[in-house]
């Protein structure tokens, strides 16, 4: 049944022609992501983070201590904080942690690093608060994530408690094997679409710039990472990738593969068992960094 | 606290001399791990299972329908039912499931393959039970537990319901990075050990046999996987690969990685956080496969 789901989540989905404008692409997003239910307990309330837009994601109960940063996904050209929510507000709900989704600037019109700098404006905002942070981010929202935790550790600044990427990319040179090998399989992305978003964020940037492909980074000293990703993917490799990475700069890590599973699955929640599991593992994951921290 | 626990952990062990004769490792290796007090709540029963001998592990109340059989560690050399039963009794408690520690043969008495022929044989007479079956195996025992989950898929047998590896050693070409990398971290290791227990156990038989080096096997088919290791371990690379071969195989996969945690850190349970941790999590991922396949 569970492999039925699978099968089913990715017939849902169509590759979309990667040669769509930007503003086509999020028009096609946001008509999926957009307006997607949260429950009726969760309160939407706009704010400014680190002098961009951003929503505080309130779940009803969820009054902890420490706070979720989530970055969401969109190939840094598409998506929003609305967007974000739709995996913050789970993760909150899990977890009973407030959370905020930014609105980091998106490409064409902001490339690289604008939406690097966003996010560690954010994160620097939140530091100042005091509360404990986890940093969370799917897709490119993820590859932000990972970036902010480097620009971070190069500033000197106290790193997250801990950090979960659902189905990251952080490697803007598409230098995975998945990205070929999976391409038939993956039914939302190929490489011609990552090269066009990858094309529209770095505008001319050098793409093994690590806070660009973050990946290519020393990555000692982070937090501890949990990362999500399904094999059904041509970004597979990228989490496989930092997985390994990671290990073998002595990070804690975690990795959870689902096969036959499409890109940041646990959006699929309510509708594949592995989703749900997903967020409850992430939430456990979560909870247990913040406790053993000593600091929820 | 835990980074000190950590290298405590690590400093409690050293490495022993790899020439020394398999009756001292069996001596030295028992003297740890032969009389570890189990809890008042354990009992070990002498059984026979595929014509070997093994122990029930029954811990008070752990009555589950599903069954764990367990494959002790010790490179293919040292080890037995009793110092499986080290893991398999706070899993069984965990669980809630009956365990057996199977007592496969060792080298160099007896080679290649045997471990993996009795393995096999024991899983063979736990299917006639009708039983939902885990498999777990720490170390050359993680390795005879992939190597059975390959053998039993080419004798076209039903599969168990899900395998957990701690710091499996699953390639005697001892090709990992690791292997060198990790020499002077490894508080126990070196690649002198490692080829001292696979010359030992091949006995001059091929290591690119996929029953001796399962990891260099077509993972395709597999249950879900769990892995766990230490970043201390010159066997890093092994539970490294093999969690990225079964995920480009299409197999369910988790990894958790502990940052400067020694070959085995489960065994640390009650001293070290992250063993508790990674026993928690290992009976979580156990019952939610057996609920999940709907046999539990």
């Amino acid at each position: 049944m569970s492999q039925d789901q699978r099968a089913a989540a990715r017939s849902m989905m169509t590759k979309r022609d990667p040669d769509r404008t930007p503003a086509q692409e999020r028009a096609d997003f946001d008509a999926i992501f957009a307006d997607r239910p949260l429950g009726d307990d969760v309160t939407l309330t706009p704010r400014t983070l680190g002098g961009r837009p951003a929503l505080d994601v309130q779940v009803k109960g969820a009054d902890g201590d420490a706070v979720i940063l989530y970055l969401h996904g969109g190939g840094y050209v598409v998506g929003s904080a609305r967007t974000g929510a739709n995996l913050a507000a789970p993760l909150a709900r899990r977890t009973g942690l407030p959370a905020v989704s930014l609105e980091y600037r998106l490409a064409p019109e902001h490339p690289f690093p604008a939406a690097v700098d966003d996010a560690l404006a954010a994160y620097k905002e939140l530091l100042g608060s005091g509360r404990p942070i986890v940093l969370v981010g799917d897709s490119a929202g993820g590859g932000a994530a990972l970036a902010t935790l480097i620009a971070a550790r190069r500033e000197g600044l106290p790193l997250p408690v801990a950090a979960v990427f659902f189905s990251p990319w952080v490697d803007l040179t598409l230098s995975g094997e998945s990205m070929d090998a999976r391409g038939d399989l993956d039914p939302l992305f190929s490489r011609a679409h990552m090269a066009a978003y990858a094309e529209h964020y770095l505008a001319g940037h050098d793409p093994r710039d690590e806070l660009a492909s973050p990946l290519l980074a020393d990555l000692t000293g982070l937090p501890p990472l949990l990362i999500q990703v399904g094999s059904a993917e041509v970004l597979l490799d990228d989490s496989l990738r930092l997985a390994v990475r990671a290990a073998q700069h002595d990070v804690d890590v975690s990795l959870d593969v689902v096969a036959g599973a499409p890109h940041v699955y646990p959006l699929m929640a309510g509708v594949m068992d592995e989703a749900d599991e997903a967020l409850d593992r992430t939430a456990h994951f979560l909870t247990l960094r913040l406790t053993v921290g000593g600091v929820a």
